[in-house]
């Protein structure tokens, strides 16, 4: 049987006529390499941006349908001309809005998850052996409206477009070749990976290294659609996702993640009461402020020291918040920090490896870099520093965990110095 | 019952925010004087014409299927803002594709026709209290892909709609305030019309004053849809169009029309045989040259020439076709003209009044204008001259036909000096 490609391709893939064309050139590939091919598109660069700025020029609260209707368009003249250029070269294509490829949704507006795809329409056009250019991040919704994703949406479209129709591959094309070890515009030895656990690749994208939306990611989890990321400017085989367990053969950790986006704020001196971090935690929770990391622990008077971490645009409204919190808890005071980085070791093999917190914080202490919060999950460890350590941090565990790239090959998970 | 109006706005009237405002508030009016509307609209100005450029950069001959699904997206954004601002002042409307409202096409893209209007959309919105906001120039064929209705198709979606709902009235707002006498840039004296008849409204447009589209009027006409013009920058009545025959009442010539998009052609001297006028008019024809006035007369020595016009872009290339034929017919040459102007006077009293033809032609002969060629029709009188002579011709008949905005009171259709 003949193989079935999803190819999606983001908004600078589709920037301009000249990439467009880029895209005509993969489509083609993939059907002279006997593949039969779905494609998925995104808005050309920029074309949202000024449909929101429209919209939002119109009404500071637009009308969520009409919203929707709106920037769905940039979607559409995609499609159009992908498939204007496809047709005039002599590769029967169809442009098809989220509607017309049979894309359900539920009636969230600006953020509607897809409910079902009702697979006749690419099926048919398939047998055909037209392409079907499908219209990203939109969708029709119970009551026969246009509804779309939110942002991103055009990688769950992907996706459950190849769940749906089990294809063997859905490949997401972005300007980066693939998913790296640690952004190589910090750590300079970063590699690119051929494999990435799901799991590894969704604490990265929750860290801030956003290759793909991690609603498309667990998506693709939960029908186990081989996901593969790769560049639509420079060939190569890219990323591809896989859904096996820990491998004896892999690196322990596979990547350094990291982002300065978060402020730290601590209510010290607590008297020891029940509820503290309830009450702490819903005055954050009713001024709509996240909450990232969490840490509670007695301070040597048996009082508790309350710190959390929150995205730095709410730093100032938080710390306000937690001062009166601080009274009416009869605290000693609250303080805060914007000046901090998050940097993460990730690896679905590192719960077993009692080592690897070893060689993070030996390597932290070997630079000299003070840790101010630790946090650990199954698969990822993660510290709060000093944003000025930010660099050397990340460089520095990436080559202790043996991930630059001329150390790759005789890579010992956990060095006899350590 | 409820009076219903359909309102029309075009491409200028729907500019950028501000234009949208102004239509909001002319729709508030129409509601607040206790009727119920349904909004049409083109695309913001300028839009269609990028949409454009985009296909043909991306194809010489767009593919016509993708061709009306990228530019079909224009009227489906000035839609959906035109129904955020109308929400957020709370006047519940809701964006319509053509495929939404229920117009059905056949199955020719870029020019499609309107076949059929399923109302039951449309009459449950205006049941339930929601201004619809329907994208005009588009609807759906037959296997259920978008076709647009060709340039000034928005007229027609007005028109049909008006015509399927039974409205009480169609208004279609532009940027001139209705339809005058003459080009009033040309004729100072000219005036607006408060009525005029449908016939009288199709010749002026077939002769180069594009209020409204040729096929939106024929389409009012067949179903007798009040129809009316008006413009949205300024208050005012506007013209409406009547279905009504002549009227005693009214002058014989209603309007001075002009275009100076013409160029003329002549072969000369060809041997009276069968089929002149099929072979010269079938070498134009495969050359696909629109041609307008046919003229054919014999001069003093038996011979055949023969006249016709033709769209001055394609002057040089009929000429080019015109001196081969000549050779073909054993004529004695071709020749050419592109400095010519064509003047008619329209109304749909003119038949019945012979005096027409008399004033027509001493007016031009007082003014010392010499005529080049002479057609009429059963309600417009059509003559070429040179081109340098277009603005005199069209003022002093404009006077002549007691058409000046001071002399209309006291208007006698023939004058006793005539």
């Amino acid at each position: 049987m003949k193989k079935l490609l999803i190819q999606k391709f983001g908004g600078t893939s589709v920037a301009d006529l000249d990439r467009l064309r880029n895209v005509m050139r993969i489509v083609q590939a993939a059907r002279s390499n006997g593949a039969d091919v779905v494609v998925v598109l995104s808005a050309m660069a920029g074309e949202t941006d000024r449909l929101i700025t429209l919209a939002k020029e119109a009404s500071t609260t637009p009308n969520p349908r009409e919203y929707d209707n709106l920037i769905s368009t940039g979607e559409m003249i995609s499609s159009s001309i992908l498939s204007i250029l496809l047709n005039a070269n002599n590769h029967p294509a169809k442009s098809m809005t989220g509607r017309q490829a049979g894309i359900e949704t539920d009636d969230w507006h600006k953020k509607a998850h897809i409910e079902n795809i009702n697979i006749e329409p690419l099926r048919k056009e398939l047998a055909a052996g037209i392409i079907p250019v499908v219209a990203g991040f939109q969708g029709v919704n119970p009551i026969g409206d246009t509804a779309t994703l939110g942002r991103g949406g055009s990688d769950t479209t992907a996706v459950a477009i190849a769940a749906a129709l089990k294809a063997d591959e859905c490949q997401i094309f972005t300007d980066v070749d693939g998913v790296y070890t640690s952004d190589p515009r910090v750590v300079p030895a970063a590699q690119r990976l051929d494999k990435i656990t799901l799991k590894e690749m969704l604490e990265m994208a929750s860290l801030g290294a956003k290759v793909l939306q991690n609603r498309a990611v667990r998506f693709a989890g939960r029908y186990q659609v081989p996901l593969r990321v790769l560049s639509s400017f420079v060939d190569g085989p890219g990323t591809l996702i896989t859904y096996e367990e820990f491998n004896m053969e892999k690196p322990i950790v596979t990547s350094i993640a990291f982002n300065r986006s978060e402020a730290k704020l601590t209510v010290w001196g607590i008297p020891d009461q029940a509820g503290v971090a309830a009450y702490i935690l819903g005055v954050v929770a009713e001024a709509n402020i996240d909450v990232d990391m969490i840490l509670q622990n007695p301070d040597s008077e048996g009082h508790i020291n309350f710190t959390f971490t929150v995205h730095r645009d709410d730093y100032q409204r938080a710390l306000a918040i937690l001062q009166d919190a601080a009274k009416h808890l009869n605290a000693r005071e609250a303080t805060g920090d914007n000046r901090i980085a998050k940097v993460s070791a990730i690896g679905v093999g590192m719960r077993t490896h009692i080592g690897v917190g070893k060689i993070l914080f030996n390597t932290l202490a070997q630079e000299g870099i003070p840790v101010q919060l630790v946090t650990t999950s199954e698969i990822k460890m993660s510290v709060v520093l000093d944003e000025k350590y930010l660099e050397l941090a990340a460089r520095s565990l990436h080559t202790a965990f043996g991930l630059d790239s001329e150390l790759q090959e005789e890579f010992d998970p956990i060095p006899a110095t350590a």
